[in-house]
């Protein structure tokens, strides 16, 4: 590690920028668990109807395993994003649906899939020149 | 699995929609790829900083592992999100920088974090009672 090399000076930058460090940590715990590839497919099912069950989200975000589908409801529900019902119906059903919080998230979100839409082509683009630059 | 149970209906959402099947698993691809915790935390390491070294990105990234730090920076290259310099001085230095897609990715991700920012008291009230329940 070059740790004598001091760190080249900030700039002007599109990131807010808290300044307390307690409040910094505390931002970076949470985006690192709301930066999440299921955690946002999941939201983006869950935005697109009103309440769902368990089956139905497997459904919605291929790929995802039962297990993985099972840890990622219930720290939304522990992080207030999700709603988790029980109701009392023979076989038991249990609904998930957004709270106002979960909402908001995906709404910020939406950012992030308009970007992923509109720059699907340069990302293509770039992926198939790095990889002819790496064959060679 | 209740595949016999149809899916609830869809309904007005905030979320784009490509309706192109083709163009919305690309998406879903490109989103797995980039929402991702260190691909974010990278991202706001050099949109703070115009240039950085590798030793430079991993003290400003707390917690990543040199391993996941190579891989990462070596996908968002891939992906066009950063520029790599190797410069001929002894010892080598190379530089990465964020290219203007990655600078577009960082600006989108900016609601995030905002999000986070100001949720932060609501997600840790959500937490404390989701652990409260859970111990009785």
């Amino acid at each position: 590690m070059a740790k004598s090399v001091p760190l080249p000076p900030t700039r002007q930058k599109p990131w807010p920028d808290a300044g307390d460090p307690r409040v910094d940590a505390l931002v970076t715990d949470v985006i690192g668990r709301v930066a999440d590839k299921w955690t946002m497919l999941i939201l983006e099912a869950l935005a697109e109807h009103e309440h769902l069950r368990f089956t139905h989200i497997a459904k919605l975000v291929p790929g995802i395993s039962q297990k993985m589908l099972t840890q990622t409801l219930r720290q939304m529900e522990r992080d207030g994003l999700v709603d988790r019902t029980v109701h009392a119906v023979i076989p038991p059903r249990v609904d998930y649906r957004l709270t106002d919080l979960g909402e908001t998230l995906g709404a910020a979100f939406c950012s992030v899939w308009l970007w992923a839409e509109a720059n699907l082509e340069r990302i293509e683009t770039a992926r198939a020149t790095f990889d002819s630059r790496a064959a060679i």
